[in-house]
C-alpha cells in the first residue's frame, strides 16, 4: 500500500480504517485549487486501495472547513475567451470539474463518515452532503454560505442535502444561509450524533467505523451501491439491481463464514 | 408597479416583500372558483414583477383556511356531457386546470412563505404544499380532510406532501385524515416554526422575508429553481442541470458586489 | 367470504379489517419457504376480497420476527446447476421471487399497519418497510441484520427505507446493523407511535384501523396509489396521473353520501 | 362556435375539421412575433373547441414558412438589463415562451396534420416536428438552418426530431443544415406521403383527415394522449397509465354504437 | 420436460424451439378470454423450461389472428358494481390483467418470433408488438383496429409500437386505422422479412430460430434482458446495468467453449 | 497545439479536421488493452483542444477493425480474487473501465464521424455506436459478433444501437450475430452513405466534416449535448435544458456575425 502524498490533505491508515484531514489549519482548511483537486485523487485511491474499508474526513486546526477559498473566483473570473457564451462554456467546464472532484467521495466505493468541528459552512457543506454519515462536537455550526455571496450554491449542496434533511428545512437554509448549531443540526437529521468536543467525537466515530470494517467490505460496498442506486430510481428499478447484483456478488463464502464464527462464538474475518 | 386588483386576495408590496392575503374572511376563506382562478393570476404576477423578491402567503379573519368551498362540487357534478366517458374527460380537464392554479404558487420564482393561523384544512394543505416554507400560530391545526368527504385528494397533497414529512406519518395523515396541532406539525417537519399568535408571526416571518429579500434576487431564484429540479431528478442530472445553469446564470458582478460590500463593512445592493 | 388457510399465517377478518398473523411462534416468526410464499398467497386475496378494507400485520408468540429462516440460505447455495453464471442467474430468478412475495404486501391496494412487538430484525425490516405504517411496544428493537450475516440486504429495506427514515441515519443503520430500540425507533419517524405492551399497541392500533375502514373505501384505494405513484414519479407527472385516476375514480356518490350523512349528524355509509 | 381572427393565421372549420394557414405570404410565412402568439392562442382554441376533432395546417403563398423572422433576434439582444447574468435569465424566460407558443401544437388533444409545400426551414421545422403527421409536395425542400446562423435551434426540432427520424441521419441534418429534399424525407419517415403538387397534396390530406374525423373523437384524442405519454415513459408506466385511462375514458356506448352500426352496414356517428 | 395442455394454443418443443401456434381456426384465431390467460401461462411455462432456447409463435387456420374477441366486451360492460367509479376501477383491474396476459410474451427470457400469415389486426397487434422480431408472408395485412371500434387501444400496441416503427405512421395507422400490406410492413420495420407463402415463412423463420438456438443460451437470455432494460432508461444507466448483469452472469466457460470449438473446427455445445 | 503520441492510433489535425486512424493494421485493428485506454486518452483530447471542431475516425490497413483482441479475455478470466463474488465484482469494475473508455467518443463535444471500410464486427460496432454518424465502402460489413464467441455484448451496442436501427432488426442482428452487407446497413440507418471504396469515403466524409467545421463551433457542440440530452430525457426536460443551455452559451455575437457575412456574400469566420 502507497499512500498518495498530498499538500491539502494527510491520510493515515490503520486497520482498514483511512483517516483523511483537511490539512490547510492556517486558512482554516478553506478549500484551494489544490485540495479540490487532491480530493479527487485522495478518495480515487481510497476506492481503489483494497486495504481501506471505510474512511473518517476531519479536520485539522480550529475549524473543520470555511469554505472555498475566495481567491478561485478570480480564476473563474478571467478567461481567455472574449465572448460572453463562449465564457459561459468554460465556466460551465469548470463547475462541472469541481462537482467531479467533490463526487469522487460519494463514488468512492466505502463509507465515509465526516466528523466537523466548529466551522462547516459554504463549500464544506457541499462536501459533507457527499459523505455517508455526519457526526459533530456541540459548539459545530453549519451555514449554506453560498447565498451571503450573491450566488447560487453550485458543487452539490442543493442536490445532495434535500435528501438528508427535510424540504421545509432544507428551503430556509438555502435562501437565508442562516446558522445552524449543533442541536438543531442533530434535530434535521443533518448529524447523526453530537459529541462533547473534538477528541470524543473522534474517538466514537472511529469506534462506529471499527464496527463496519469488521463487516464483510463486500457486504458493505454493496450496500453503499445500492443506497446511492435507490435514491435516484423507483423502487422496482432499485429491486431488479438489487437482485441482478446478487445474483454474482453474493457471498456465500461471506455467508458460511460468519454463520461458523458465530457458532464458535468467533468473531468472523473477510477478505477485502 | 400596477398590482392586480382581485376579489378574493389582497396585495400589498413594501421593500421587495409581496404580502398576499386570502380575503374571503366571512367564508374562513374557503376556495370558490373565483379564488382559485385569483391565485394563478396573482403568482404569475408576482413571478414577472421585479419588484418583488419574496411572497408571505397568509390568511384574514379568524381562519387562515376551510379549503375548497364545497359549493364547487356542484359544477363538477353538472356538465353538459350527457356520456360518462365525456363526462369523465371533462372531469379530468377541470382538475388538471384546479392543479393549475396552485401550481402557479409553485412556479413562481421567488420564494413563498406560508403563515398559517388556526384552520388550515382540505385544499388550504394543497395550497400550503406548493410554498416554499410554512410557519404556524401555536393555534393552528391541520387535516387531509379530503378523505373525510369520500375523495382522493387531487390538487397537490399527496403529491408534494411526501417531500416535506416523512413517508409513515404521510400515510396516516392521509388515510385518517386526523387533526395535527402545531406542535406536532414542527416535530413532523411541516412547519419549520411556531408562534404565539397571528401577529407575532406575521412580524417574525416578515423579518425571515426581509432577509431573503437582501440577498441577490438572482441568486435566489436560481436556488429556488434547482431545489425544485432537484425534487424530481436524479443527483447526477441535477449536478449537471446546475452547471448548465450558472454558466449563464452566475453574476459575476453580485459576488464582486458582495465582496466589496463586505470588505466595506457595508450591506451590498443588488439588482432585481 | 373464504378466507384461505395457510400454514405460516393466520388471518381474521371482522368489521372490514383483516388481522393477519405471522404465526411460527415457535421459531421466533422467522421467514421459512412456507412463508414467503403464503404472504403473496395472503396480501392479493387481501387486495381482492371487497370485504377488506385495511389490514394489520401483527405476530403470535414472543417476538413479532426474527427474519429469514437462515436454513433457506442451503437451497440458495445448492442448485443443479454446475456453472458459475448459470447459478448466478438462478440466484437473481430467487432473489426476484423472494422480493416478489414482499412487494405483494406493498401492492395490496388496501392499507397495511404493522404492529410490533420485541424482536424485528432481517428480513422482519424488509416487510414493515413494505407497509403502510408501522407502530411498535416500548420493549420494540429494530435491526438490519443482513450485513452482520455478511450479505447486502436483498429484498426491500435498502430500496424502500430511505423514504422513511432521514438518509444520515438510514446508512448508519445499514452499514452497522445496530440496534435501534422503540424510542429511537419513533424519532427516526421508523414508527408513528410507541405503545406500552402489545396488548395495548394491538387495541390502538385496531382503532386506527376502524377509522380507516370507516373511509370511503374507494378514496382510501386511490390514496395509497396515489402515495405509491409519488413516491416514484416526478412531481408533474404524479399530478396529471391524480387527474387521470379521479377522471373515472372519483365517486361523485360517495362525496354526496357524505355530505348528506354530516348533514344529518349520521355516518356515512359506503359501498366496498 | 366563434373562430378567433388572427393576423398572421387563417381558420376555417368545415366537417369538424379544422385548417389553418400560415398566412404571411408576402414574408414567406416567415415567423414573426405576433404569429408566435397566435400559434398558441389558435391551438388552445382548437383543443377546447368540441366542433374541432382534426387540424390540417398548411400555408398560404409561395412558401410553407421560411422559419423565425430574423427581426426577432434584434428584440432578444436589446434588453433593459444592463447585467450579463440577469439578460441571461431574461433570455431564458424568453425562449420558454417561444417554446410553449409551439408546444400548445402538440398539447392540443386533436391530430395535427402539417401540408408542407416548398420551403420548410428552421423555425418551420421546429413547428412541424410539433405535429401528429407531416405530408408534403413534391418540389418541398427542409432544412435545419439555425446551424446556419450560428445557434442551437432551440424551440423543438432537437427534442422531437429524433423521434420521427433515424439518429443518424438527425445528427447528419442538424450538424451540416444540408437540405433534404421530398424524396428523401419520405425515406427518412420525415414525411408519410409525398403529393405531386399543392392542390393534390390538400386533397388528400383532406380525405385523410375526414377519415379521422369519423372516428370516435374521444377514442382519438385518447390515442393521441397515450402516443405523446409513451414517447417519454417506460413501456411499464405507459401500460399503467393506458389502463388508468381507460377506466374512465373507455367509452362502451362508443363502442356499442359502432357495433349496432357495423350490424346495420351503417356508419357509426359518434358525440364530440 | 412436461409441456402444458392448452384449449386455444398448441405447443410443440424440438431441437429447443417450441412452436405455439394460436389455435381457434374456426374463429379466425379472434382471442377469447381462454386464450388470453392461456398466453400467461404458455409463456410463463416457455420461460422456466430450460429446453426451451427460443419460441416461434405462428396462426393455425387462414387467419394469424383476428383481434379480440368482441364476446369479451359483454364482460366488459357487465359488473356487479353498481356506481360508477366502481366500476371504473374494476375495468381498470381487468385492462392491467389483459396486459399482464401479453406482457407474459415480453417478459418471457427466450426471444419469440412471430411468424405472420394473412390477417392480423387489432388484439393481433398488441401480441405482435410483445414479440421480439416479426416475419410475414406476401399476403398478409395489418391493422391497428380498435380506432374502429371506438376505442384507445389499451393493451399494447400505443405503448411498443412506437419503438419499432417511425413516429410519423405510428399516428397516421393508430388514427386511421389503415390496412398496411407486407411490402409496407417491410418497408415501416413493422416486419424483418417477407416470405411468399406461410409454408416458406415457416421454414425460414425456423432456420432463423435454429441459428438462434445454437448460440449461448444465457448470452441469448442476457441480450433479450439488455434491449428491453436500454428501451426504459438511459444509455448511462443501461452500460451501468449491462456490467452488473456481466459481473455475474458473464460465461467464462461458453466464450472458452467456443474458443475451443472454433479452434478445432467444431461447433460449440452449450448448456441450457 | 500538442499531439498525443499514440501506440495505436494516429492523430491529424489539418483545418479543424482531426482524423483518428485505427493502426494496428497487422492485427485487423483488434481492439488490444493499449487501444481500450488510448481511445480515451484521445478523445479526451480531442474534446479539450480548441482547433479541433470536427473528428474522422477510420482505420488503416486492410479492415476497419475486427473487435476486441481475443487475448483480453485471459486477463479477464485471471485474478487474483479466489473468491467468486470478488471476482464478480473486479470484472463488473473491468467492464465499466472498458464502457468509459469507447464512452469517452461520445462525451468528445465534438462531431464524430466513421468512415468504415470493410470489416466492422464486434468491438467495432460498439466504436461506431458511440459515433455522430457513420459512412462505409460498397464492402463493408458488420456483426455482432459478440454472441458468436458466447457472450452478451457489454460495452455499448446492446444500449446505444437500438437509438440507431428499428428494434425489429436490431434485436435479429444481436441474437444471431448475421452479417450485415452495406446496402442493408443504408436502409436500416446504420450508416448514412455508402461509397464505392475507401478513397472516394475519406473523401466524402472529409468534405462533410468540412461543411461542419465552416459552422459556429460552439452551436455545433450545443447541438450535439441537446442530441445526447434527448436521448435520454423526456420531450419538456430536454425543452427546459436547452433553453437553460441557450440563456448563457446562445452566442449573439455567431449570430451577428453570420448575417454581417452573409449580407456581405461572405463566408461567416468563428472563434473554436
Amino acid at each position: 500500500m502507497r499512500v498518495p502524498e498530498l499538500s491539502t490533505l494527510s491520510i493515515d491508515v490503520t486497520n482498514h480504517i483511512a483517516k483523511v484531514a483537511l490539512n490547510r489549519p492556517g486558512k482554516a482548511n478553506s478549500m484551494n485549487a489544490a485540495m479540490w483537486d487532491e480530493l479527487e485523487v485522495c478518495f480515487k485511491w481510497l476506492d481503489s486501495e483494497p486495504e481501506v474499508r471505510v474512511v473518517i474526513l476531519y479536520g485539522e486546526g480550529k475549524h473543520f472547513c470555511a469554505g472555498i477559498d475566495l481567491a478561485m473566483f478570480g480564476d473563474l473570473a478571467n478567461t481567455d475567451a472574449a465572448e460572453a457564451a463562449r465564457r459561459a462554456e468554460m465556466l460551465r467546464q469548470k463547475i462541472l470539474s469541481l462537482q467531479g472532484n467533490l463526487s469522487a467521495i460519494e463514488q468512492c466505493r466505502k463509507p465515509v463518515l465526516a466528523a466537523i468541528h466548529y466551522t462547516c459552512i459554504g463549500g464544506g457543506i457541499d462536501m459533507i452532503a457527499c459523505c455517508d454519515m455526519r457526526y459533530c462536537t456541540a459548539d459545530a455550526y453549519f451555514s449554506i454560505k453560498e447565498i451571503d455571496i450573491g450566488m447560487t450554491a453550485d458543487v452539490g449542496t442543493l442536490q445532495r442535502l434535500p435528501y438528508i434533511i427535510g424540504d421545509g428545512q432544507m428551503r430556509e437554509l438555502a435562501y437565508t444561509g442562516r446558522t445552524v448549531a449543533a442541536d438543531e443540526a442533530l434535530s434535521l437529521g443533518l448529524v447523526n450524533q453530537v459529541y462533547q468536543d473534538r477528541e470524543q467525537m473522534l474517538a466514537a466515530v472511529t469506534e462506529i467505523a471499527s464496527n463496519i470494517a469488521a463487516k464483510s467490505p463486500l457486504a458493505v460496498r454493496g450496500t453503499k451501491e445500492m443506497l446511492l442506486y435507490s435514491r435516484d430510481h423507483s423502487v422496482q428499478d432499485s429491486l431488479n439491481y438489487m437482485a441482478t447484483w446478487n445474483a454474482g456478488m453474493l457471498s456465500m463464502s461471506d455467508v458460511f463464514a460468519t454463520a461458523e464464527a458465530t457458532a464458535k462464538g468467533d468473531v468472523p474475518g473477510y477478505d477485502d
